[in-house]
């Protein structure tokens, strides 16, 4: 049975203060939790699921399971159906070292949506990107909506909150690709080696700052009418053209 | 002010069978509302939106428009942070008899989510696809979450929903590209000048049924170690690299 304090600590980490402080994210559902005990660096800390999820499972750590009924689910759960098992997992750890040589990374200046962000961090998992370095006022990559947007890839894909502008003053050598409007015609670009691919905010694009430091444009050709591609579509679309 | 039945009826229409009895739906902010008056062929059917937002517009039919306080406009938006306008709006009527000829048209195969079938729809606006066509069992397109996320694409993009099998059925001479996991590599597909692009459910995929009525597989290559993409995200690379 859950405890009232369970309860609370629980409700306590949709809050990015507490999480930061407790070095843990949320995550929920059969598919990203199974997802993520399969990725390794993400230790867990302890899953609340329903009887019937795990006798589904070969392999629990089972000092770090605890049963819970479908009403006790949906206290505990941010989803509007919540679904057989929550998680509670550490931070993943990555390498320490960072370096952008030989491959692409993304840049996000200041991508707000949730959903948007988990989608993107998706996205770069599925293309083998392994940096996402995002403005300090991007969403919380551990915000229960981003970690289920991403399907696992939180585990698998490095995001760093810095000022990008330093950033990029401390990265000089690698090129920036900016996604705007108004540059190279994206078929015209070929495969890029080596880059940060620059992706703006959803409504104000990339701030001007930024957009002097990048040594490359590049723009998604339009045939329709739309005025703007969705963040997440464009990163997508952009990254297949360019890896 | 608004008058308790205003606001009765304008929370309705959250309601698919309310929008389908009034042939309406309702959009919510400066940037989607200022782009379905431009787009023309959805008529305005009554605007609310606080003053601030309408000393701004140079041009307003001023039969249709309501003042409300942000307090009232409260009460009747669907948004978190409700953005100074709420418009009702009469369906898009499009140009009757339906030809796939010589384009390439969408098909989705119950994408459930609001936000991706929004977005696949502003996708299919920014690559100029006409027509869409989704299953019964889809998201309604006129729900207001669809609606704020096909930024307007909505006027544009035709969207029609019938019973997939029958529809190939009855266009067998059109050739079908299903976006699987184990078809042609994207980039050896080429362009495409005639065809239907058909995306599966978000877990589920391609029914089995469909998928057999494909003339084509098709597949983004992958990289990293994502099992899937984001199914917009998926719409936008393939039509990217096939229109």
């Amino acid at each position: 049975m859950l405890v009232k304090t369970q309860v609370k600590y629980i409700q306590s980490l949709s809050q990015k203060k507490l999480r930061d402080e407790e070095g843990v994210f949320v995550a929920e559902g059969p598919k990203i939790i199974e997802e993520l005990l399969a990725a390794g660096n993400t230790d867990l800390v302890q899953l609340y699921a329903e009887d019937s999820w795990i006798r589904q499972q070969a392999f629990l750590p089972q000092n770090a399971v605890q049963t819970v009924t479908p009403a006790e689910l949906e206290r505990i759960s941010s989803l509007q159906t919540p679904n057989q098992v929550l998680g509670i997992f550490r931070k993943p750890v990555f390498p320490t070292g960072l370096s952008l040589r030989n491959k692409i990374s993304l840049m996000l200046d200041t991508v707000q949506d949730p959903g948007n962000l988990g989608t993107i961090v998706r996205c770069a998992d599925w293309f083998g990107i392994s940096t996402v370095i995002c403005s300090r006022e991007s969403a919380d990559v551990f915000n229960p909506k981003v970690v289920q947007s991403t399907m696992a890839g939180i585990a698998r894909v490095r995001v760093l909150y810095e000022d990008l502008a330093s950033f990029l003053q401390t990265h000089a050598d690698i090129p920036v690709y900016a996604a705007t409007l108004n540059g190279t015609p994206l078929p015209k670009l070929g495969t890029v080696k080596e880059g940060i691919l620059l992706i703006g905010n959803e409504s104000k694009g990339i701030s001007e700052e930024l957009l002097q430091m990048a040594t490359h444009k590049v723009t998604i050709p339009k045939i329709g009418q739309a005025e703007s591609l969705n963040a997440a579509v464009a990163t997508g679309i952009i990254l297949s053209h360019i890896v």
